[in-house]
């Protein structure tokens, strides 16, 4: 029985046996924990601790370890060892982690590596997927049953070629050319009789997917059909390999993760563990792009620059009508490229969307536009600055809303990522709307408002 | 063998029967589909149809209807039931999902429910539990193992016992007192000798959660081990339930989904489908709030209005140095706030973050500091107006890196939910900050600007 353990209470005991120089104590008590774990920690830990705990334990351990590693821990770790080492660990690891550990090192490091390895065919022939499709992310497709044989049959020919296998759940039927035919969950190879053929017993309905699929459809049929593997298939049905769900579930995080710094502007390969360099470089070309169209908004401004001379109390207000457009456009932009990620909407629901989203628009709008009304005539006493902060306040938040769905939308019909670019547009248009309407109809009620 | 349907096309095909009246073939088609594209489909029709084709299908298929309909989804085709019907559809379902269905009802409807329900109990207890806790997203326990068994019997005893089991991957052993000291998987089984007792090859390293814990932390154990179910244990440990991979997927996209809403300044639960006045009711307060601290950010403008007057060109650069502060503030803000959601860094790592971050900052701030100051002097004649927008821009970069770190690590530090509120204090600081650098530096070379 064990709880999970606390990870910072279990690097502390780690730490204090390493700054005792007691490698052999921290070695036993690694060994103690779920391999999970284990890998945890020693990401943590710094190069010179990870290579000396790394001396110390066994090439099934170190296997372990690696596949429990995210891809960039894994080259880190893999560079404290040489590259017969190095194959050995290969050969023992599920053969989808391996390809990955290969594809985050150099190319001709990775081909050494090959080459040293007793059994690179499964190994070579993953990485030539792309990793972000179900070939890229799926493993070497596992010893496969025969229609013909019984059940008795298959129990016997699982126990001579699973042992080894990871934990699996469904075991899949295939024709004399490797085409896949079926599928037997575990669950019904045990409900059944031994003299039962395979045939019998099998769900000919087998879901599976083209090794060019993009992992995020992966995930979504896996998850819409409440699957833990799907298999894959090459163009004359073979079975090629299986994706799992814990890597489905790593998917979904990452694109989540992704579309967020996408709508924050930034590269979706950010990472807060970045080099300096690397985070400006994943910022600084969003900024700039951002600064090209902050200067549209500012030159709309130029143009009223003699009304705001005869009217200072006009620049106080500017942003707050521009910053609540963006507020509401960003909210708007959001709920939509959210929704087209999940597949909650699609492009020909485009016109409901701005219908829907006109009218919450037109509601915020209004409300707020009454609200900052009678602040801006409490404050500066003047009715009619009220009135025209207020119309171009309403006036913001329709374009908002305009903005906030067309955007997404068109950039979805255009096959680019809605979340890719739609924050800047979206903000562009909000501050070109709220400084032309509120400085263009500052400018007409300007004798009231001096 | 069968490819995922498009359900666009699909659902094409079912409306072209409806509008033909033909009820039947509806049904028909409907049945040739997967339980899950069923329910699917049926969630898409109005609700008039979805009543006719309800009633004409089994309670059984009903309840796998129900299975795979999201909670709102649920309710809405509920409601074309009456109370016997709904009990008898209840008793057919997974008693997780038949208890989210009765959460979805008022509670009158629900009471009366159970009542008609044949084995009410298992529901029932499920529904004493939060809905964002293990308890709340755990499935009654499975028909559980005794040590002392031999293989044999325990695979008839799973023929006797699973036949109507959903699929299941693990198998857990109780002691006497129905606590949890074990766990075979499927596979463990298979490869076991009939003769071997439970006790030989079952693996104690059993990890499991008390039914209080959090939804999302139970997401990131069955992440963590690579798990497909996760055992649910009370307080004396005796096995109470068991959430599945397919609950805890469902549970990182809804999380991921709430925290860009939240980041997004609008309430978690927001839903494109949402109706209008619910819509307004999950934006306006935040745009409500917004507008406080809009006003506050103007009222330092306010400060500023006899420089504004003698120099008006400032106006329009006012909106640049604040806009990209607050660019970077929030790209700042989303990485912290997603690297804490997703465990990567903690609250202890806030000055290490810091120091990061200030340095990326400084980086962009120079950067686009030149550039924004190199447009200014071109673009309006005067090399000082350039030095004090590039100056204000470096300052407003660095204030966004140390709002973009602090604001969510003090959230986070409270206890409060970062992604709830960063967004309003990171752009109160980079708004507040922007102006108050621009317009006080623009205010002491003032002379130079006229």
């Amino acid at each position: 029985m064990v709880e999970p353990i606390e990870l910072s209470d279990a690097l502390e005991r780690l730490n204090a046996y390493l700054e005792n120089n007691d490698l052999e104590s921290a070695v036993a008590y690694l060994r103690t924990l779920h391999p999970a774990d284990r890998a945890e920690l020693l990401s943590e830990l710094e190069p010179e601790q990870q290579a000396a705990i790394i001396e110390h334990l066994h090439v099934t351990e170190l296997a372990e370890v690696f596949e429990q590693l995210d891809e960039e821990d894994m080259a880190d770790v893999a560079q404290h060892l040489d590259v017969e080492e190095l194959a050995e660990v290969l050969d023992e690891m599920e053969p989808d982690m391996a390809a990955d550990l290969l594809g985050e090192l150099e190319p001709e490091q990775a081909a050494e590596v090959l080459e040293q390895m007793e059994e690179p065919a499964d190994v070579a022939s993953l990485m030539n997927y792309a990793p972000d499709t179900a070939g890229g992310i799926m493993t070497a497709p596992p010893p496969s049953l025969r229609r013909f044989w019984t059940v008795a049959e298959a129990l016997c020919f699982i126990k001579q070629h699973y042992a080894q296998e990871e934990d699996f759940y469904y075991l899949y039927v295939l024709d004399r050319y490797g085409r896949l035919i079926g599928l037997v969950s575990l669950k019904a190879l045990i409900l059944a009789e031994p003299e039962q053929t395979i045939e019998e017993i099998m769900n000919r309905k087998v879901i599976w997917v083209h090794a060019d699929a993009d992992q995020e459809e992966v995930a979504q049929i896996l998850q819409r059909y409440d699957l833990v593997a799907l298999p894959v298939v090459d163009n004359e049905r073979r079975l090629i390999g299986v994706v799992t769900i814990d890597d489905v579930v790593d998917v979904i995080e990452e694109e989540a993760t992704e579309d967020m710094y996408k709508l924050a502007q930034m590269s979706p390969d950010s990472e807060i563990y970045s080099p300096i360099p690397e985070s400006v470089r994943n910022r600084l070309p969003w900024l700039i792009v951002n600064l090209g169209t902050a200067f549209l908004a500012s030159s709309v401004v130029a143009l009223f620059e003699g009304t705001i001379a005869q009217a200072a109390v006009l620049a106080a207000f500017m942003p707050v009508v521009a910053g609540q457009g963006g507020n509401a456009g960003t909210q708007t932009m959001t709920i939509i490229v959210r929704s087209l990620a999940l597949k909650e909407i699609e492009p020909r629901d485009t016109f409901w969307a701005i219908w829907h989203e006109a009218r919450v628009g037109i509601i915020n709008g209004v409300a707020l536009g009454i609200l900052v009304a009678l602040i801006a005539w409490f404050w500066k006493g003047n009715p009619y600055l009220g009135l025209v902060i207020g119309l171009a306040m309403t006036g913001n938040l329709f374009v908002a809303a305009l903005a906030g769905v067309t955007v997404p939308m068109v950039l979805k019909l255009l096959r680019a990522d809605p979340a890719l670019a739609s924050s800047i547009f979206v903000t562009t248009f909000t501050d070109v709307g709220g400084f032309f309407l509120f400085l263009g109809l500052a400018s007409y009620f300007l004798r009231y408002l001096r």
